[in-house]
Order: structure tokens, then sequence, then C-alpha cells
């Protein structure tokens, strides 16, 4: 953060007559190029009378929370220009698009990315034109617009964007905009407490600002309507210090805004000097909705309440008294003073933006991949699990996981966070707390552990606080990992939509440099929550990603530790995409090498040798696939039954990583080729498939491959509570015996003994069922069950 | 609300001695009877010294939150006792299963439920085998403990179920105790305001109890933390009225708490008199967490820290130490005094629990199936829209809908509620405002429309409030609709999926009766999102509810009004499913007369015979199927264009509303028959389904039926922004262009002329992408398409 005088910052609250006019005139042209965008589709400068025909047939857009948006966009400008602060604005209600497209546009750099939209009057219309339009740009603050690392579409996570984008960020300011209606979401309740994890010196500064303009789409928000006390009280609790602006004149509201920023500032900076009386600030802004807009339409009240929403003139092309309205309205803010005769802001205007990287919608840290260093990878196989033989011993997958990145926050001490709801220990990722603390900025007590506001590891019972800091993280250009409950994955379900479609978008922008990509683990998965039930057992969040665009979503199924490592590798060098790696906590049998591991998973599948009984000549009888540590588990148990119980019947084990090495190449650009697909699963052998999540998504995914009908697949059908491990897979039909009953069933051809081996899988599931509600544990050779060589 | 004297309040908060020995008593047996459960396989009553073999091979459960989950019991009880209050208990730390199963067993709910566990020594045994133990019971607060409406698994929810579940309540009376670890969730910060729509008058009262113990899983809480008064000054912000209780000591926490809990229900009493200078009560308890267990283990301090939220003594079997810890500790409650000797609880136990159906455990609110009535429905045919020629006039479906629920507002005024995330109005549901307003208990004022404290429509900015609120309206008895825009249904995706789980557990248990469906209407769907962009196009809740089990998901896709009618009658009408219905709110073609519109929704799936050119007698050469009413309108337009353009072509149309109707019966329960299947779709000819979502919901639905490979599927593959209705068709290549130009290249038999259609097909498509960024809307001849008889 930029250090600055106190003088420096009383001149920052008392603007002088000059600031007022350059401050008014950037927020008049704002405001004029909203409602441009939102009804012109001609005469843009209003040179001529405006007529019908200059009005665009569909009227799109948000005016009501703009102008509050630029009127917010105009002072922090200020501030940067007298400061040399660097600072992003995140826009709370996004809808507010068209008032950050009109900021980027007025300060340049619209033209610096899209060179089409020119600072003069074909410009402007191009502008015009463009919004909301067929291949045009979004009604939203979206990837398409400079300066933007929050969309807004999907309310609720302003705060923690700007919170994970400050973090390790000293020198940044995040301007948060919080919309009434907003902060009645929960995800947007909930990250408030951003500041209890953000430490002052080390990282940026986040500045919200709460803006009561009490009206959401349709009715007053609770907020807007709580006694003012009450709303004090609470940001108060929350652990702010309140600095409260209201009203609607001007320029009243100029003078009392510039005062209440320069406070917010000088806090901001007697807690980067470390002041501990002193708390983060928030400013309460209470303007009108639709503020400087038509005030009454129709004889109803219009202005301040919910009714200026959207377009507050709708029948501007059928009814004349509403076009006169609307060129009343725009010619209120006095075009022919801000724009010059070719059309171009005038100096007025244009001195209101700071320059170069310093205007916000050119902040790099709003661009991030800009900012991107690499990681300072260890070597992964320095993690390895020693594997001599393939399912002998087990060991915790994520345990090795947490090593390496235990090393990595060593050796990227700047740029690199994991993100967990309270469960990395849990998720047996404990390892990082030998070189950091968790971060926490309120009291610790003598007994704590691994806790301080030095430390960097991020616990909050919140996955949408996780989610949400390690997007705001990753966007700003550092590296992290969400680890997370496999089931409650699901509580953040949407903000990894959100994001995908982000970076879906962002993929289309050759401006937009391409970020570190958000890693998602899934651990304590439904298979293995036996302990906890059925409410902690959904694998969810793996069919969602599954849905998102080739060119973003990976989903990886590692078996064991060596290849969870080797993903790991691949995944935080990556960038832009969503990596979804699944894998359980719980000790598990190792199977791969090194070497191996590495080999299998640059192929994304592979066939198991070692497990089957397949020749690599002929066609096998049967295809047992699997992908997911459980079911790989079950399959080579399987595979192993029928070696030893049904000789001379041919078994090949495919066990899949890659989940997107499944579709078709024109599917998913990961796809396998059909040769490789074929010489696989072969083109005509029954599969059965045991799958990690819901069986339907095999079939999604092999659509298309060499009759895909034949795929049989096994996978969680939503049976489950607490009970046993190996339990879980039997009430889901994926246990070793179902999948060799389901091996003999489906097999094109069978050797004598088959009838024999499926009654003896029938016993054996009898014997389990008495057997675990007698011992309340598995049968032992189920549970100590392995590949070991016997002897 | 019972009205109970000043005096009889003032008992309450000063108990006796008598009063103090039996709650202690209840206090001690509940919480050995918890310890027991995590522990013991035999020995339940401590009839021999412990021994190794006494203990569960596998411990599991968590003991750190029980003894103040139970504590709490407690002593509503004894208020219960006092004043005849109907209340029931939920347990936001839905982890401390154990501790609510002991109380259902101690007030003999559980052996009437479950009459194998007796209360003697035997029937203890069963209740410490079975928990968390195959073919027993999970180890939360789950569907099979009695008294629970709410499982907390998932943390953050039970303030909205609770809040739910006293609308139109007006006698009940919700005890709801967050976990501070829960407290910093989203969901659970973002429903505290709940007060802010519960009217005291008319329903009932929630008393919420912040349980700050310090402690979650592995650290302190934020609000374990704070500086004491920055958490009033957050509840105080948020509209409560504090009472605090601090401490560990006996029986001194006796004594306050039961002040607390006095001075509480006096506050509650005075709101239901209407004195509007009182506020709601939040207890704010103060109690270390695993209070009265192992102080220190090995050394290392554990009560009140977050040591004590699992096993605190984990190493029993093997450490001797430990086990003789336990047996101490189990000891320190004096079974021999709580338990006779047959094994049953004495009578101080017994007494101290209210009778009969005044138990929490056996409250008939907590079973609501027990108190629903039906809704008084209207007859939804009323509401009908006119349909003479199909596809020939334009309507919003959703307004019928509107008017439907308005008139069940009127009809059934105590048992319905519509919620919904401020777009009442926007999907075009907005008739209910001429019976009802918005509910609101904050200021109002003049102008405000449909808004204040006798309203019953709930709107809130917040899907999980809205979500959360119906679940516990639905649990209690009640009826209701979530309406929501498709792609923010997202937001709340994960309480689909554990509401889901509830009843698909539920449907198990014969003493739980059967609830009102949670109805979820999805509308401003991804397809007709196009002014709002990319972020609010995503049909992903569809695909989460069809992975829950068939005896639970039902998902509908009514094409137009009429069948949006019939769909909704049957979903107010039906029991413990949930119901989701997939319509937009745009104007869009009609199609089906009442009557007809009956018999397609009957069958789930039918063929449109004024649609496409099939004779009936042989296949067709193609069969267009579709479900969602976007992609139907482009069905009907292809096969229209292809009827026009391609005669001899022989196309079937076939429209799917109950998607549940397509998989195999073994897969669904409403699955047709092979036969039913066949007909419709053939077994040979290909299908070109233009589904609503996404594409690989239709291959993992139809798996297993004849040849499924023949199915070729377009759907939404996540190609979206601002733009125009049919540019969205268009994007995501399902628009009448591109159904043709399918149907053509997957036909069997072409006739001639089929070349120089799907040239036409493609200068369609050219024509559009120029007109369409021209004019900023669509060409008249796709606009205003219709089937109407030209002339
Ligand atoms: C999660 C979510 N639910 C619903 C919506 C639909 N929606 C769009 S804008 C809006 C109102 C926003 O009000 P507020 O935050 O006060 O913004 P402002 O008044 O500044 O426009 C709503 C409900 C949404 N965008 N996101
Ligand atoms: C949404 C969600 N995330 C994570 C978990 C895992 N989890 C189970 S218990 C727990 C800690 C709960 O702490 P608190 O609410 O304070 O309960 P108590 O201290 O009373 O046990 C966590 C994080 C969960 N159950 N739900
Ligand atoms: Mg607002
Ligand atoms: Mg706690």
């Amino acid at each position: 953060m930029t250090t600055v005088s106190a003088d420096l910052v009383r001149t920052l609250g008392e603007p002088s007559q000059e600031d007022l006019d350059r401050l008014d005139a950037w927020w008049r042209a704002n405001n004029y190029l909203t409602i441009g965008q939102i009804y012109l589709k001609a005469n843009p400068l209003l040179r001529e009378p405006l007529t019908a025909d200059h009005i665009k047939p569909r009227l799109l857009g948000h005016w009501g929370t703009s102008p509050g948006l630029s009127f917010i966009y105009a002072h922090v400008s200020r501030l940067i220009q007298h400061t040399g602060q660097e600072a992003i604005y995140l826009a709370g209600p996004g809808h507010g698009g068209p008032a950050l497209v009109a900021a980027g546009y007025l300060e340049g750099t619209y033209t610096e990315h899209f060179p089409g939209i020119t600072l003069d009057e074909g410009g402007l219309l191009k502008l015009f034109r463009q919004f909301s339009s067929p291949g045009g740009i979004p009604s939203h603050v979206s990837v398409t617009t400079p300066g933007s690392i929050h969309e807004g579409g999907e309310l609720g996570y302003v705060l923690v964007h700007a919170f994970g984008a400050v973090m390790d960020n000293p020198d940044l300011l995040a301007i948060a905009v919080v919309g009434d209606g907003e902060a009645e979401t929960g995800p947007l309740e909930g990250s408030w407490k951003g500041i209890s994890f953000i430490n002052a010196q080390r990282d940026g500064a986040v500045l919200p600002i709460l803006h009561l303009n009490d009206g959401k789409i349709s009715g007053p928000t609770v907020l807007g309507r709580k006694d003012p006390e009450d709303v004090r009280s609470l940001l108060r609790g929350h652990g702010y210090q309140i600095i409260e602006v209201s009203g609607g004149d001007l320029p009243g509201m100029h003078q009392r805004f510039a005062a209440a920023l320069a406070e917010a500032y000088q806090a901001i900076q007697d807690k980067k000097d470390g002041r501990d009386d002193v708390r983060w600030p928030v400013i309460i802004l209470r303007s009108p909705k639709g503020w400087t807009g038509p005030h009454e339409v129709d004889g109803v009240l219009v202005e301040g309440t919910w009714r200026a929403h959207q377009v507050p003139l709708s029948g501007v092309r059928e009814n004349p008294e509403h076009l006169k309205m609307l060129e009343q309205w725009l010619r209120s803010y006095r075009p022919e003073e801000l724009f010059d005769a070719t059309g171009a802001p005038v100096a007025l205007v244009r001195d209101a933006a700071p320059e170069g990287n310093l205007r916000m919608s050119a902040s790099p840290h709003a661009n991030g991949g800009l900012l991107t260093r690499d990681l300072d990878m260890p070597d992964f196989r320095t993690y390895a699990v020693d594997v001599k033989v393939p399912g002998a011993e087990r060991a915790e997958s994520t345990r090795r996981l947490g090593e390496m990145m235990r090393d990595i926050y060593t050796s990227s001490p700047d740029r690199f966070r994991l993100f967990c709801p309270d469960e990395t220990n849990s998720n047996r990722l404990g390892a990082v707390f030998e070189v950091s603390d968790r971060a926490f900025m309120e009291r610790t007590v003598p007994g704590d552990v691994k806790l301080g506001p030095d430390g960097r590891v991020m616990e909050v019972l919140s996955e949408h606080n996780c989610h949400g800091w390690l997007e705001g993280y990753n966007l700003t250009g550092r590296h992290g990992l969400f680890a997370t409950y496999e089931a409650f994955a699901m509580v953040s379900a949407s903000q990894t939509v959100q994001h995908g479609k982000w970076l879906q978008e962002a993929a289309h922008l050759p401006w937009r440099a391409k970020v570190p990509s958000l890693n998602i683990l899934l651990t304590s998965t439904a298979w293995r929550n036996d302990h906890n039930g059925f409410s902690h057992q959904g694998p969810g969040l793996l069919q969602v990603v599954l849905n998102q665009r080739g060119n973003v979503a990976r989903v990886y199924l590692p078996p064991d530790a060596n290849t969870l490592l080797s993903v790991a590798d691949h995944c935080f060098r990556s960038r832009s995409y969503v990596n979804l790696i699944v894998i359980d906590k719980q000790p598990q049998l190792q199977y791969l090498s090194m070497d191996e591991a590495i080999a299998h998973c640059a192929r994304g599948a592979g066939i198991w040798d070692w497990a089957g009984t397949d020749d690599g000549v002929t066609d096998p009888d049967i295809v047992l696939a699997c992908a997911g540590d459980v079911v790989t588990m079950e399959t080579v148990a399987a595979a192993q039954i029928l070696k030893e119980r049904l000789p001379g019947f041919k078994t090949r084990v495919v066990n899949v990583v890659n989940l997107m090495s499944l579709p078709r190449p024109k599917d998913h650009p990961h796809g396998m080729s059909e040769v490789q697909f074929t010489e696989l699963f072969t083109d005509t052998v029954d599969v059965v498939f045991a799958f990690h999540g819901y069986p339907g998504a095999i079939h999604q995914v092999v659509h298309g491959r060499p009759d895909a009908d034949r795929f049989r697949v096994r996978g969680f059908i939503e049976q489950g509570t607490t009970t046993t491990p190996f339990d879980m897979t039997v009430r889901n039909k994926t246990s070793r015996y179902h999948l060799v009953m389901d091996a003999i069933n489906n097999a094109k051809r069978l050797p004598r003994g088959a009838a024999d081996l499926k009654a003896w899988c029938e016993a054996q599931l009898a014997k389990h069922e008495l057997y675990v509600v007698e011992n309340l544990e598995d049968m032992p050779e189920v549970r100590d069950w392995s590949l070991a060589p016997r002897g």
C-alpha cells in the first residue's frame, strides 16, 4: 500500500472546486454513456432531436445501480490520482455492467483492448450498439469488461473475490461495492468476516462499500429499511469501523463522499502502520436507486425505488411522452460539455482518470495472468510412495500431497495458499502446518495450535469463502488449492459453475492472459464417509464439472498416491482450467510406482496387465474398467477373484485417471482417438465399468464410442448411511462380488465353473451382511485384502 | 403460543432444588447414553468393570457438541413441563446425533417407534450397538431420530429450517441451536434475518441459541474468539435482544440457563402480545466443548477445545490408561442412580420429560405428515389457455400458474406459501399479490407495494433462505413452491440434494408420515435469459435432481401453459417428492387444449400427430423428440419445415413432459414399459432429441433402451451470452435449422430435395447471423413464427 501523509489525506477529504468539476463531469459522462448503451442505436451524441428511430428495438440493461457505481468509481479514481494507490474495483451488483464499460471507455482502456471502439462518435455508436446485443458484449461486469475480476451476475460473491484478491498482495486496495439486495444472500452475509483473516502488514486492503439504495428488483431491502443504528451495529459486530454517507444532494454528496473516502483511506493507512486500535473501515452509502434518472414516470415515483432497477422508461418507442423524457434525461448531463466535436471526451473528463496501469480498468491485478509467476515446484517424485508390488500396501495418499504443498508453501512463499473449510488435518493435508499456521486475526490463547496472524493456510468453516477467496487469488495471478469433503463441494457448486463460465469466456479474449487454474480436491469421498453417513455421501460436483465446456473442465480420479502426485503437479502448472481431483484420504492400496504413475497419467487411461488375465493378443472375455480409488480396489479384487476361481476366463483391467480421456476428441480436447479407445476397450467386448460417481456420467462420456451400449456401469446409486467401508460398495452394488457377477453375466464366453462362482459371490455377500451386523466391522478377508504375495 | 403468567415465568427462572435434581439427573443420563453409543458394545450399565472387550471395534461419533445439546434440551423440557408449550428442537451441529437419540430414548419415543429398543438393559445394548453401525442408525440427527426435522450433516441450515417450521404455526416454539463453527457458513449467516419475515401474531417463534463452545473440528471459531461485545453487536444488528450465559460451573449453569430461558420466553410472550418495543430474543451460550468429558488426555487439554470434537479418548482398546479414564468418565455420571435394576431410567430421570406429544421427540410438528391437510385445490382447468389450434398463439404460461396459486392462497389460507428470491413479479407469478402482500416486518413507507407484516408471500434475495424455509414448512406439514431463476437454483443445489436424501431415507420408516413435496419451479431459463447473459444460463439443477433416487426425484418439462397447470396440480397434491418443474416465463407458443394436456401429462410423453407427417402405420424416417418449452418450439418448427419443404419425408414428433418416463422401469418407477417406449421411439429409427438441459442427461436416461446409441441429442452446450432468443438456440446448435439438418443427416431414407434443404438451412443460419447483428433482434420469420393457419 502506498504510504501517504496525513496532509494529503486531508486534501483528499476536501475536494477543491476544480476537483468537484472534474469529478462531476466524469460522472455525468459515465451516466450519459450508461443510458446510451441501454437505449440508443443511433444519434449517440444527441446532435439531432431524439426520435423513435434512434432507439434500440429491445431495451436491455440495468440503470438503477449504475449511477451509484460510477459515482464511487469517480471518487476512487480521484483518490488514485492523488495517492498513486493501486486499486481494483469490484461491482457486487454486476448488472451495472454499462457503468463499468463506460468507465473503461472513458479511461481509454476499452479502445486499447477493442480497437474498433474508438474514442469518437463512430466508436460511441459501436459502444452503444454492442451492448447486450448479438455478437456484442454481455450486460454484466463480465470477463469482457476491462478491469473486472467479478461478473456479479450471480449475486453474493463480491467480498469473497475482493478478499482473495488482496491476500499476499500488500500494495493492492480492492474497492468492493455491495448491493443491499446482494447483502441478503447467504454467501455475502458470510463474507464480511474476511477481515478476520486479513493481515494488514502482509495483505492488501478491502474497502467494502455497502450501497443502500433501498431497492432490489421489486421491493425494498432488509438493510435499507432497518434502523440505521442496527445496520451500524451489524457491521461493527463483524469488526468494522463505520463511515456513513447519505443523500442525493449535489455537490454535497461529492463533498461528503470524498471526506468519507479519505477517512477510510486514513484508517487503512493506520492499519498498515500496525495500529491495533484501528479497525478496518466500511462505508455505508445511502443514495437513491436510479439517482439522477427520471424521478417520476406516469405519475409513479421511480428514482430512489426498486422501479429504477432496469429500464425506467420502457415505452420510449411507442410513447412520445417517454421519448421526450428520455431526451430530457440524456440532455440533463449536458453531453455537449462532455464530448468534443469528434465525439471524444473533453479534457475535463479525461483528466478525471488516473494514468496507465493506475486506471482501475487497466489494472494488471484485474488481468492477473499478466502478473502470474510459475510456482517454484518441488520435484513431485520426492514424495512418492515406494511401490514394489502393485496392490500390496496401504498408504494415505493425500498425506503425500500435503507434504508436496508444504514444500510449495516454502518454495513459493508469496503466491500459494491452501483453502479448506476446517478440514486440513481431517483431510490428511496437515503437513502444511509444519511451515505455516492457519491465518487468524482474532484473539489467540495459549494452547492454540498452528494459528495466528502470520498464518497463510486458510481455514474457515465456509465452502463459499474458501472457494471465492481462491477464485480472487487465482484471478489476480496466484496459485492454490481448495480442498473439501466431496459431498459439501455441492455447497459451492454454483461458484464452480460461475468460475467455469468466466474461464470459458476469457479464453475468447486475447487480451485476457491465462491465470492459474482453479484446483479443487474432493476428498473424504462418498465411498469412505462410512463414519458420517448419507448426508456426507454425494459425488455431485463431478457431474457438475462434467457439463462445463471442454476448454475448461478437467476431472482426475487418481487411484493412489503416486498418480495423485503426478496429477497435482500437472494441475499446479496448468492455466485457466477447473481441475477437479477426486481421491479419498483414508489408507488405501497403492498400485503404481512413480514411473508407472507418470506414464499412466500421461495416457489418462491404461491397461493394468498385472491385474487381469488378458493375453494382449486376442480380445478378452470381459473388460473390467474403473475410475476412482475405492472402485479401483474393488475392480482389482474382482479381477483377482476371477483369476483364482475361474481359470481360462480372460479379463482385462483398464484404469481411467483422466475422465476426460473417454469422450470423443470432438466432444473434449482430452478425448482419446478412436484407435486408442478400442485398444483399451475393444469395440465389441462388454465393459463392466466401476465408477466413483453416478453411473450416468459414464454413459454420458462414452456416448458415440463404438457400441457404447455395451458399457455396464456400476457406481454411486445414492445408497448410503453410517456403515463399514466395504458395506458402502455392497449397498451400491459395486463390490468385488457384484463386479465378478457382472463380468460373468456379460461375458460373451464363459468357462465351466462360472455358475458356481456366481453362487459363491452370492454367498460371500450373504456372509458379509451377517458379519458386519454382528461384528460392526468388515470381514477380515475383505478388510485386510491385498494383492500381496502370500506366504 | 401458550399464554402464561409473569409469575409462572418467574418460577421458571428460579428452579427449585427438586427441579435442579431432575434436570441434572436427566442430563447425566443423556450424557451417559451418548458416550455409551460411541464406545460400548457390551456391559451397557457398567455392572462389571470395563474391559477392552466391551469396546466397539470402530469408535465413531461426536462427543464435543453433545453435552451442550442435551443441556439445552433438558432445560427446554422443563419449560414445556411448566408451560405446556409446544416445541421442537433443531440441532444445528447435527453430528450430536447420539445426544438426540438418547433424548428420544429417555422420553420413551424411541421405543414407541423402534419396539426392539426397549427401556431396559437389553434395549440399552441394542441402542448402543446400532449407533453408526451397519443396519443400524446414522450418526447424525437424521430422519431416523424421532423429533428431528433437521439432519445437521451439512452445516448451515438450522435457522432456515426453524423459521420455515414456525411460519403459519402460531403455537409452535422452535429451539434452534447454532454451532459456532456452523455460524461461519454463508447460509447460516444469511439466516439470522429470518425475524425480519416472522409475524409474531400469526407465526410461531424461533429461539436461536448460539452455542459458543469455541471449537469446531480443528481450531477455534471466529465468534468464539471475537470480543463478546462484537458478538452482541452483530446479533443486535440483526434485530435481536441478547441474553447471555457463560461458564461450566454446576449447578450455577443450570440456574443461570434456567433464568436465561425464562427471560427469552417472556420476551417471546411479549412479542406475541403485540409489544412493539420488544425484540425477538437470542441466547448466547458459552459452555465448554466436551463439557463434563475428559479434561486432559495424555497431558493435553481436551475439554473446552476443538480436541473434544469427536472421540476424545481414542485409544481405549489398546491403551489401559485410556480405558480407565473412559470408565471413570462414564461412572462420573453415577449410572447406578439413573437406571434401575432392569436398566430402565428411574423415575427422577423419567419425570424430567414432558408427557405425550409435548415431548420434543414426539412432537407431531416434527413428523409433519401427521398434521398435513390437503390443499383446497381450485380446479386447475379454470386457468386454462384456450387453445384452438396448436402452436398458433403465445401466452405467458407461468402467469396462469400465478393465478392458480393466488386462489390456493385464498382457499388454503393457513397452509400454502410461495417462496421466491425477489423475482415473483419477474417470474410472472405476481397474481398472488392480488390476495397477499410480501411478508416484511421492517419499516414500510408510503409508496411501498404489496409489502407488510400481514403478507405471506416470501421474498428475500436468498435462494438459501427460500429453499430452507420451504423445507421447514414442508416438513412440518404445509405446502408451497420455491420459484427461482433456473441458473441460480444451483446456489441452493446442495439443499436440494440434502432434502432429497432426507426424503429418500424417510421412505424407509413407516412411522414417518409422508409430507408435502418440495416443489421447485425453475423459470427464467437458460434459453430465455438472452437479456442477462451467460451467468444466468445454466440448466444445472435438472442434472442434479436426475441423480437422486427414483423414489424421490421427479422432473417435469411442460411445454406450455395447460401442461404446466396439469403438472402443478399433480405436484401440489403429491407427497414426499422433489418435484422439479422447468418452464420459461416469456410469452411462448401454446400447443395443447386442456383435455389434451391432461392426457399428455398422464402419459408423460406422447406423439404429437399434428406436428409430424407420420402415418402411424409404418416407422417414420426420423423421430423428432423434445423436452422443454423452447426446444419444443424449435422441434415443431423443424417438423413444419420438413413437412413443407421435403414432402414424402416422414417425421414423428414426440414430446416428453415427464423426463422420468424415459428410463427403464427398473431404473425409475415412472419409467414407461419397453412396449410403450418403442411405440413412441420405435426400436431402430434414429431419434433427434432436442433437450432443454445438457445433452448427456438424455444419454443417461435412455441408457438400456433398445439401441440407445441412435439417440442424437441436442441441448444446452454452455454457449451463451446476452443475445436474442433465437440466437441462443443457434449458438447451442438446437435451432429448427440445426434440427432439420440433423434429421436429414440421420434418417435412414431420404427423399430427393434433402441436400437442397440442408443448403437452405445453412443459408438461413447465415442470414440469421447477419440479421441479428444488424437489427439487434431476430428475423421476423423466426420471431413471429407460428403454426397459425395462414391466409
Ligand atoms: C443469486 C442471485 N439471485 C437472484 C438474482 C436476480 N437479481 C438480479 S439483480 C437483483 C437485485 C439486486 O439488488 P441490489 O443488490 O440491491 O442491487 P442494486 O439495487 O444496486 O441494483 C436480483 C434479485 C441474481 N442476480 N443472483
Ligand atoms: C457445510 C459443511 N462443511 C463442513 C462440514 C464438516 N464438519 C463437521 S462438524 C464441523 C465443525 C462444527 O463446529 P460447530 O458448528 O462449532 O459444532 P460443535 O462445536 O458444536 O461440534 C465441520 C467443519 C460439515 N459438516 N458441513
Ligand atoms: Mg439495491
Ligand atoms: Mg463449536
